[in-house]
Parts: C-alpha cells; sequence; structure tokens
C-alpha cells in the first residue's frame, strides 16, 4: 500500500529538495505532461494508441478525467462525477462513517441511490489539474536571487502568496506553487477544488484491505483494493461546501472501462500524483536516512503500532478510531524496513559516493564551471548536515506531543497570523486555508481517543527525557510542566494533569477557538492553550531557524542542481525532475518477473479467485466475505473468466514507475481505457523511490475484472455497474 | 526423472503401435535424423549457428557423440570414452556395486585412476547409433501384405530376422528393425554395441538423488543428476566383453563443455533416444489408458511400494538390493497419477473423439477414400477393443509371477528355441541374445530377495484369485498348485514349498540351466522348473493369440494411420512419427513458466545453490553433503557464480519435447557444445506423452556449471576435470 500521509512527518521544511535524473532504461520515469511531447515517439513505440500529445492537455481527454484526492489519485469514471479510487485512500471516510453498532469497515458500504451517499471525512478534496505554468522568474526574481537565508524565503514566500492569490482569483480554483528539481524551477499549478465529497461505495474490509498487513508489500496479493466516491458541486455546478442541495458534478471528461482484459507484456499507462522519490540525492543524505532517519523511524513506528494495539485492546470504539492511523504506520513501518533491508544488501551508498566524487571532479576541472558550481556544491553538503543533525536531534519531539498540545498550537498561531493582512500572513495561515484548518481540527474526534493519545505521548516523552540534556527543548519541556530529568510517574501525574485541564476534546469548545483573538487566549486557563502559548516564542525561533537554513539551502542546492544537469548534459543524459506531488505520466508493460520468491521461482504477472479461496483462513487478515467465498466455490465467473487463467483476474503485476501519491490511480491501456487501478510496490523494490531498478521495479493493481465481478456477483451493486455503463 | 524401464510391462505386443503429428507449434517435435533437412531452417531461425545439416549425419558431429544406454541417453565428452549420463541412469551400476559396508549410494565414488573404474552392471551397453535405413518394403513384402494374423507375424520376422543377420555379419554391431507411424514404416538401425562399460564417477545421493521421490517431477528443483561411465574395448579397438586387458573407447568424436553459461531465452538442442510417445492414439486407447490401466497400475505400484518398504524395513541389504527397483516403481507411480491428474482436470477425450468422428467423416465423404481406408479404420477400432480387454484381464499376471519362475520360463524357452536353427528360433532368443539372456539371469542376485519377491507374489496372488474364475488363467494356477478359490493360507503355503524346492536362486545353478537340453529339464525336479514346463503350452497358446491379434492390428492400424497422415496432409498438416527408442533431436530455450505453482506466482528458468540450503534438513531425501553445504555457505563459487542468479544456477528449465529414454541427453548450445544434461519433466505437463501443450511442457537440466561447481569445489574431481578439458 502507498498511503496519502505519514502521520509523523519526518521533514518540515519548506521547499521539498528533490532532484532526479532520466536513464535509458525502458519503465524509468514520471514524466511532467510539459515532457510528454519528448516522449511521444517512445511512447507510441511502446504501444500507445491515442495520440499521444493529447496527455499534455491537461483539459481534454484523458488528463482530464484524473484527479488528486490530496495525497491520492483518482478518475472520473461516470458522467455524474463518479469517482473510483483505492479503498485505502477512502478509508479515513468508511472509518469517520463507522461505529461498533455500523461497521462499514467491516461489511462494506454501498449507497443504492444518491440519497444514502455519505458524507467524505472532513478534509476531503477533489482537485482537478487545470494549468501548470513555470513560475521559476517570478518566485526568485532578480531582486530576490540577492538574498540569502530567512530574507531570500521571505521574498520568495511574497512571491509566491502574489502568485498564488492571484491564480486563486478564479473562484473555486486553488493554485500552489510546487518546487521542482530541488528548488531550481517552480511550477504555479492550479486546480479546480470540488469541496462537496461523498462515500459511494466501499467492498468488504475482507475485500479490500484482504491480506492486511501481512500481504502489504507483498506479492503474490489479492486485495480489491477499490472504492467510490461521488464528487458534488452547488446547482450553479460551481464548487461549494456540502449542502443536501448540491448536485453531482459533470465531469467535462471520464474514464471509459474497458471492454478487453489486459495480458501479460500489454502496454499500460498511470496517470497520477507521485508524492516523493529521492533518485539524485546527495550521498549525505542517503547514509543520514539509511543510516540514522529510517532506523529512527522503523524503532519509534514499531513502539506506536504496539502502544494502539494494547490500548484499544477490547475497547472496539477505540480500535475504530484508530483503524486508519495504524495502517498507516504499520504502513510506513513495513516500507522503511523493506528499503533499509534493499539498502544493507546493496551498495547505493557506494555508487552515490562514486558519482558525487566524479561530479565534484568535473566542477574543479575546468574554471568556468568551477566558479558558477563550484561554491555551491561545497556550501550544499555543509547545509545539508546542519539540517540533517537538527532533524535527528528534534525527531521526537513531535512524537512526544500530546494531540491537543499541537491543536492548541495551530489555533494560537492562527489567533497570531489574523492580526495581520492576510497576503502577510504565514503560508497555511491565510484566509485560503480557514476551511482546512477548520475542518482538520473537526474531524480530530473520529481518529481520537484519550487514553491512546496519553500513552503515546508518555511513552515518547520518557525517551526524550533519556536523551542527552543538550538535545533536548527546554521551552518544550517547561511548557509541560517537566524537567530535563523528569521520572516516569512524574511525567504521569503531569500529563494527567494537563489531559484534564484541557477542554479542547470537546469539538465545539476547540473549534470557539477559531474564532477567538490574543487576548481571549492569553485569559484562557485551559492546559494545552497556555502549552502553546508558552511555546510559541521557541516555536517562532525555531521557525526562523529552519527558514534561515532553508533559504540557504534552497540556494545551493539549485547551484549543486544545476551542476548536476550540465554534468549530466555533458554525458548526453537528460534529467527529469523527481516527483514532488504533481500531476505525471509513466508507462511500462503488464509483466511478472523471476526470479523472484523461493529459489527457482517467479512472479507470474497475475493472481486470481483461486488464490483467495487459498489464502482465506476466516479470520482477521484472510478473513473473506462468506458470499464471495461461494461465488469462488461455485465458480460463478460471470463473463470476467480468463481461460488462460482458468478464473477471473485478481491483481497484476506492471512496470510502471510509481510511488506513495499514485494510489488510487487509474492504469489505462493503450486506448486509455481503464483496466485497473494502480495501489502498491513490492518491498523489496520500494527502495525505487531511492535508487530505480528496472529488473526488480513494479507497481501492482487492482484488475477492473475483479472490481466489476466483485460489484456484479458479490456485492449486487448494480445501480452502479449500470453508471458505469456495463451491460 | 524419467527412467528406462518399467519393471512391470504394460504392453507385451511385438510392433509398438504408436502414431503422431507435427504441429505448427514452437517446441514440439521429436525430429529424426532423416527428418532434419526439412527443419533446417526452423533450426537456424531458433539460433543454431552450427550447420544444420550436419546433424543428419550420424557418424559426424555432434551425433557421433551421442549414445544410447538401452533406455537411457548418454554422450562421449573426452577423447578417451568418458561418457556422462544421469546419476539414475548409472543408479543400477552404483547399486550393483554397493554393499552395507561400502555404500556407494550414500557417498558416492570417484575413481582418481583407470584402475579404480568399477565394472558396471551386467548388461550394460553403450550403442552408438551409425545407421538408419527405410525397410518398410522388405519387412512388408508383396508376399506378406497378403497376410494377415499370426501368419502375417511370422512373415515379417523372417524378414526382420533376415535384415538383422545381414546386419550385424558387421562385427561389433547390433541391428533391430523399429516400427514408425505404427507399424505404417519400419527402419533397419544398425549400432556400435560396446560391451565394456565401468563405472568411474557418481556424486553422493544426497546430491544425485537430492529432493529424492518428493521433488522427482517437480519443480523447483535441485538435483545434481550426472554420472560418468568410461567405455572399454579391446586393445585392437573392436567392442568386447569385460577384461582387464581392454583399453578405454577413442570415439570419433566427443562433446566440447560449453564455456558460457545458459541464460535465459537461450537456444537449446536436445539428442536423444525418447522411449515413447502417444501423441495421436484413438479415443478408445486413450480411454482405456486413463479409465482403466493407469488407474489399476497406480493400485498396483502403491501396493508394491509399500511392500518393498515393509519387507526391507531393518533389513540394509534388502533395501540396497531393491533400492533401484523401488526407485522405478515410485517413479512410474508419480509420473501416471501426475497424467492422469492431468486427464481428469482435462478434456483430451472429447478432442479425440471429436478428431477422430472428423476423420471418420472425411474418410466417408469420398468414395475412393471409403475404400482405400475404410475398413482398415472400421478393423482397428474393433482389434484395438480385443487386446485391451486381453491386458486387463492379464493384468496382474505378472505382478503375480515369482521372480525365478520368469526366470525357468526364459530358460526352457530357450532349451526349446534351440532345438531350431537360429534363423528360424524366436526373436530375443537368437545367439545374438545369448549374452543379454545370460548377463539378465547373472545380474538377478544383486537385485534379489527372497523375503520380498515371496512377499508381492502373495499379495497379487490373492487378488488374482478374487477375480472372477472366467478372467483366471487355469493353467498358471494349476501350475503353481493353486486352485482358483485358493485362500490366503494355502497360497502361502504353496508358495513357500514352491520357494523351497528351487534351486534357481543359487547363481551357478541357474546359469546352468542356460546350457542344458530339453531332456535335462524334463527331468528335473526344481519346482520352478517344473511349473515352467507346465504352463509351456498355456504360454505357446497366448503367444500365438497375441501374434494374430498383433498381425491384424498391424495391418488395420497401418491403414488407419494412412487415413491419419492423408487427412492431415489435406490441411497442409505435417505428420512425424511418436518416439520409439531411436535417435531424435528436439530444440527450444530456456524458459520458466508461468503461472505454475501457487497463483500468482510462477517458475523462475533456473535454481541455485541457495535452494539446497533452503530446502536441506540434513536427513532423509533432502541430505546435502556436509562439505556441499560448507561451500555454499563460504559462497565459494569458484569461477560458477552468475551475477543475475546471485548464485551459482543448479538445475533449469527449457521448452524440449522429450519423455523417458531422453534421461541422461546432452543439452547443447547454440553452438553443439554441452551445456548440461536432461533428466525430467514436470508433473503436470507429463501428459505430453499423450497431448502435448506448449504452455505448459517443460524439461528439467541440470546446468553445467552446477556439475562442474560439485566435481572441483566439493567432490575435488580434478583427474575427471583435467580430462573434461577444464583448467
Amino acid at each position: 500500500l502507498k498511503t496519502p500521509i505519514q502521520k509523523f512527518l519526518i521533514n518540515t521544511f519548506l521547499v521539498h529538495l528533490a532532484i532526479g535524473a532520466t536513464t535509458a532504461s525502458a519503465n524509468e520515469g514520471m514524466w511532467t505532461p510539459q515532457q510528454l511531447p519528448h516522449i511521444e515517439k517512445d511512447l507510441k513505440n511502446a504501444g500507445l494508441e491515442i495520440d499521444p500529445a493529447s496527455l499534455s492537455q491537461l483539459t481534454e481527454f484523458p488528463m482530464g478525467a484524473i484527479v488528486s484526492l490530496g495525497g491520492c489519485t483518482a478518475s472520473f469514471v461516470s458522467p455524474q462525477g463518479l469517482v473510483i479510487t483505492n479503498h485505502h485512500c477512502a478509508y479515513g471516510s468508511i472509518q469517520y462513517n463507522s461505529t461498533p453498532e455500523k461497521d462499514l469497515i467491516k461489511n462494506g458500504f454501498l449507497a443504492k441511490s444518491l440519497d444514502q451517499e455519505l458524507q467524505a471525512v472532513p478534509g476531503s478534496r477533489v482537485l482537478v489539474t487545470v494549468e501548470v505554468k513555470n513560475v521559476s522568474d517570478q518566485i526568485i526574481d532578480s531582486k530576490t536571487a540577492a538574498f540569502s537565508g530567512k530574507k531570500r524565503i521571505a521574498a520568495m514566500e511574497v512571491n509566491e502568496k502574489r502568485l498564488i492569490s492571484e491564480c486563486e482569483k478564479d473562484v473555486g480554483h486553488r493554485c500552489n506553487v510546487h518546487s521542482f528539481y530541488g528548488g531550481l524551477e517552480f511550477h504555479l499549478i492550479k486546480q479546480l477544488e470540488i469541496l462537496d465529497v461523498r462515500l459511494v461505495h466501499a467492498p468488504a474490509d475482507g475485500v479490500g484491505k484482504f491480506g492486511g498487513d501481512t500481504d502489504n508489500w507483498m506479492w503474490p496479493r489479492h486485495t480489491g483494493d477499490y472504492s467510490f466516491y461521488r464528487a458534488y458541486v452547488g446547482k450553479d455546478g460551481k464548487p461549494a461546501k456540502f449542502s443536501v442541495d448540491n448536485v453531482p458534478y459533470a465531469p467535462k471528461h471520464y474514464l471509459r472501462l474497458a471492454t478487453e482484459g489486459l495480458k501479460e507484456n500489454d502496454f499500460v499507462m498511470v496517470t497520477g500524483y507521485p508524492g516523493r522519490t529521492n533518485r539524485h540525492r546527495l550521498p549525505s543524505e542517503v547514509n543520514f536516512s539509511f543510516g540514522t532517519n529510517y532506523p529512527a523511524f522503523i524503532k519509534a513506528s514499531g513502539e506506536v503500532i504496539d502502544i494502539i494495539n494494547r490500548e484499544t485492546n477490547n475497547r472496539k470504539d477505540a480500535e475504530i478510531k484508530y483503524a486508519s492511523t495504524l495502517a498507516g504506520v504499520n504502513n510506513y513501518f513495513k516500507n522503511r524496513q523493506g528499503m533499509l533491508d534493499s539498502y544493507r544488501g546493496g551498495d547505493l551508498l557506494e555508487r552515490k559516493q562514486k558519482s558525487f566524487s566524479e561530479l565534484k571532479t568535473w566542477v574543479n576541472a575546468d574554471k568556468t564551471r568551477k566558479q558558477e558550481y563550484g561554491a555551491g556544491v561545497t556550501a550544499t553538503e555543509k547545509l545539508i548536515a546542519e539540517r540533517d543533525a537538527i532533524i535527528q536531534h528534534e525527531f521526537l519531539l513531535s512524537y512526544a506531543t500530546p494531540r491537543f498540545l499541537s491543536s492548541a498550537r495551530v489555533l494560537y498561531r492562527l489567533a497570531n497570523e489574523k492580526t495581520k493582512p492576510d497576503i502577510k500572513r504565514e503560508s497555511g495561515y491565510q484566509e485560503r486555508d480557514a476551511s482546512r484548518i477548520e475542518q482538520g481540527q473537526d474531524a480530530i474526534d473520529k481518529r481520537y481517543d484519550e487514553q491512546v493519545d496519553k500513552a503515546l505521548a508518555i511513552h515518547f516523552l520518557k525517551q526524550y527525557v533519556a536523551q542527552p540534556k543538550k538535545y533536548q527543548n527546554a521551552a518544550f519541556l517547561s511548557a509541560l510542566g517537566l524537567k530535563s530529568n523528569a521520572d516516569e510517574a512524574t511525567i504521569k501525574i503531569q500529563l494527567n494533569k494537563l489531559y484534564a485541564g484541557s477542554k479542547l476534546g470537546d469539538k465545539a469548545t476547540r473549534l470557539a477557538w477559531l474564532k477567538r483573538d490574543l487576548a481571549d487566549f492569553k485569559a484562557s486557563d485551559d492546559s494545552f492553550i497556555k502549552a502553546a502559548i508558552a511555546l510559541y516564542f521557541d516555536d517562532q525561533r525555531r521557525e526562523n531557524r529552519d527558514k534561515e537554513l532553508s533559504g540557504n539551502i534552497q540556494r545551493a542546492y539549485a547551484q549543486y542542481m544545476k551542476a548536476l544537469i550540465a554534468f549530466k548534459s555533458s554525458k548526453g543524459e537528460a534529467v527529469y525532475p523527481d516527483a514532488n506531488s504533481t500531476l505525471r505520466v509513466t508507462f511500462g508493460t503488464v509483466s511478472g518477473r523471476t526470479p523472484a520468491g523461493q529459489d527457482g521461482m517467479g512472479w507470474a504477472p497475475f493472481t486470481t479467485l483461486n488464490g483467495i479461496a487459498a489464502k482465506n483462513t476466516g479470520e482477521g487478515e484472510f478473513d473473506a466475505p462468506a458470499a464471495q467465498l461461494e461465488a469462488i466455490k461455485n465458480k460463478s465467473f460471470d463473463k470476467y473468466y480468463d481461460p488462460k487463467l482458468t478464473s477471473v483476474p485478481v491483481n497484476f503485476l506492471a512496470t510502471l514507475d510509481i510511488t506513495g501519491g499514485n494510489s488510487g490511480s487509474p492504469v489505462l491501456n493503450k486506448r486509455a481505457e481503464f483496466t485497473g487501478i494502480a495501489f502498491d510496490g513490492t518491498l523489496d523494490s520500494v527502495i525505487s523511490d531511492w535508487d530505480f531498478n528496472n529488473a526488480t521495479t513494479r507497481t501492482i493493481a487492482v484488475d477492473l475484472r475483479y472490481i466489476l465481478w466483485q460489484m456484479k456477483v458479490v456485492d449486487k451493486a448494480d445501480n452502479l455497474l449500470t453508471e458505469l455503463g456495463v451491460r
């Protein structure tokens, strides 16, 4: 599973520093729409039958049908705004609508008519990319280019906010500036933002999450990882907040379902929003991630999982509340462990060091080059080391922070920012962010349990105070009423006091703080509000420190990146930007892999219903619905039988270059018809985020035939099948 | 494993009725040397780099290096007559030289010099095919063509014996007439017959038979199924019986070892002596084999296995004696079960019935055709039904016959035949057969244990007398002193009496009977000799009945076959003859298979040393030698490491059309260099003997690199490696 949000975010820096380069290899490449004209011939040769040029037209078919859910990808599949994405991408909404009495996670959900559709989890969006513009010269204009540090970041932010504000004058749209090539280029991306999203259909967990964490990132796979949303707009056809008066959105384009099943070696293509890749990082960044950060992350995640399981044991309500969080943590826990295993069995660092050393040799071999890039490359190494030291020392902070202290900080920061004119406010605290902040605070209750949250905070606070004092944040401890040598009993007593002293757990109380001013905050005796105020000065200090560093890194890293592009270019190699949550296209073929699995074995390109019956244990992660097992047993294959596979295909493998954020992406055939939905990669190749290997990297997708078979034969979703045009 | 000899032979008929047809499909086809000019282009296109025409030159390279062991294939691999074949083909010789004190089966064997080489099991031969001649018009001359029944067979035998006798005037050669296209064509095949064969090297059973019956016919596979013989001749270079004065044979041609390892999709070719395929049998033959004969065979074989295991338990000497027999029975037991499983899961009979019905429609649609083939086709169906009824009713006879009663019958028949001039004697009892008969009788002791043999006879006699009386052979029971309603106690008493009353268990006594005349036999009071004499009249009756039927079948089946060839030809399809233990060539590619194994998995083309370590349990069938495991653990890969596989390859899969008799065949690369040795097929495709399926049929071979690695790193067979030209 590639999931959208990593709850405990590692990298809090403004500018995502990501660089990348194409290789001559077959299926590597997350192409930007602008780059597509350059690979038209490759697409044609690979078997694409539609005009490749159409792929660079964002508002035409098929790109107009591909949408972002903010962290996941999805696509329109009917003229009534029906959207298909992964079950794990809709999991938050399924969980949000579940109660112990009406357990949609376990039983699945099917709206038989529009009025039965359920509001998605607050904050849900359907975003349709309508324009991409290179604004590098406007973000780093001549004035900004002369600045460094915090001043540089501030100037960039002013430019960014102005561009965004102008862009968002087109009501119903959301605009963002994304950094490409590690801050060398900036693109302004404009998206239609549909605010009213509803849950239409999800299969039972025993289908949508069949195999659970055991099968996650694994092959052979048998997961029906699909669900349906519907986009709603106001009666005027414009995006509007949820209202019973809203009507289904009529997308300009939607995908048609393929009528022919995929076969081995067929051309396939994925369009979607990959989150992040790190294919050309510095050796020191590789070393820090794999030597320090990932091991720390794996350790902490394992503890989070244990604590959530322990504290929700026999508490069905708490279990449902934490199901989504747990799935996310488990997912990244396994992912990072897989990366680390590959890293330890390989020679990535050696290769990085070798190529970085070659780059430096090349730079220094020529006077002009040395003058142009030399300082930038040297500075980058030094600044990255500073940044990584900060990340390492502050690693446990977010784990040790009670959920409502985080809320209090957001609320107090908002009150502070609201004293400024909107355009001067910090990004994330402007008027355009108001509803996102509100929804964030609104949604907490359905995913929060005090017992769990407190146990997590106590556990990590203990670790935090066990660190050398010089790495501890005195302001943070002081705000919690703790000393640097606090023992477990004291931590517990103090946290009990803090949790008891706050009313932020009450939704109405919490949301009311969104409207209050600074005087209200200062007069409050809410324990977490008081702690947030106490922390404010230090939070500002850390933010300024980070901005100073970020400004310098951006300037240096852009130089390094320029040098790298020039170096590669001198060797005839093109460079494409690493993934950065913007719309990309990747293409490849349906293809198994050998060797794989045990000695002498390989992976077939398809799994089938036979494997579901074989894996089913009737409990836990392998608990297929009885109706499904009965249909398999009776060979009720309908028209979805594949004679070569002697059953209905379930999941398939393809040589596609995807990563987290691509979850929910449609897999299109040579005619750009919908043939399945990408949802995962394989554990021994997840290191492809850093180090792509054509021989091993595979995307795992749900076959359309399985989705339709399950909907028709098992879930009797005839209303949706009709809407999808299935006869 | 494909083993040479099926101990309990099902079909005792003189003329092997086997028909076949090529399809347009890629890797189906066991081509005769004469047919090779027709597929020259296919061979070139597939990647063969040597001149394909050279393959039809039996006395040139490489065909001159390919030899038959009579049931297995082998090849010369050094100028000193060194021969490589399968471990399971040399198993009889390894077992023959083993004792509880010097267990060559368990420990393996390596002759460090010529004088340490051991005599192979009596009857061992190295046969080099030197000429193939179509003699159809001489076997069925105009006079013979007019005959039917026994008279026809007799006339054919006269012609056959004359041709053989003329051919064998070339001393040191053995000639045989083989039937092609189910008795439509006959070829005289002349082979140099090397009589002195010695065991040179065999790996330990934990290598040569690693995986045992569990892995037999299975993939992934890790069996080092190779052994070495050496051919010896008299000092004059001519074949001679074993003598210490004999010298290694200098073959005109021998295979060179490939210096480059095989990769997936590489061209490969197998030359060898496939035993029998049944690709175009009548529907009634398919129905009889799968509906009656194979199920009966599987039941009886299972009982034989149980009895041998029970009676040899804790008797190491008896266990060694029956090791080879047990391996053979186990092998066919699993093979036939695999065929039956495929048959029951498929529609072979329906397809057979459909195509046979099409053939009949085509024959009857035209007057000339109806006149030419009509009667033959009708008669074939009727005669085959008669034959199958006899086979069914006599099925248990051979199982119920004590080993030395069989000996006594052979000895008494020989004394009878010897009263005639040699050319008039029954085939198999001529002077040319004398040494084969003697060796057969000589070798019994090393594979015989009275307790086991008696237990088998008693078990199957009980079943025999439980049949309806009309299916019992009164003469047989009477000769054993039994009535048709004998109970178990009576059978035991009577068999104890028979076994006690015979001296044939004494080798010298037994061999002395080879020289005795009819009067000596009639005067004997040896219990089995007396029984054989008592049975003689009925044995003759049955033989005459079978010959009458065979003559009629031959005539009718040839007509049916002619009709089939004409029918196929009318549709543009060529027909090649089914396998009949004559030299054939098949070509294909190194190739895994998907799907295969569990759902979503497939077979990789290679296994590696990693799999040996993973499978090893240290006991029973998975007991790799300690030195081998140590070498694997230490990654002592020498130069046999494959970077893609990250280890040394062990076995590989290829799309080659082979069957029993191909065991030991060299796998040649595009330059006709030795790259490995074929030893098995896969259980779910053994039905290819009847019904070839390109998608599923795979040959399993030992990779040369594994053989050399094991010989060098583990077994320190430096003397042989030097002889093989390995530096």
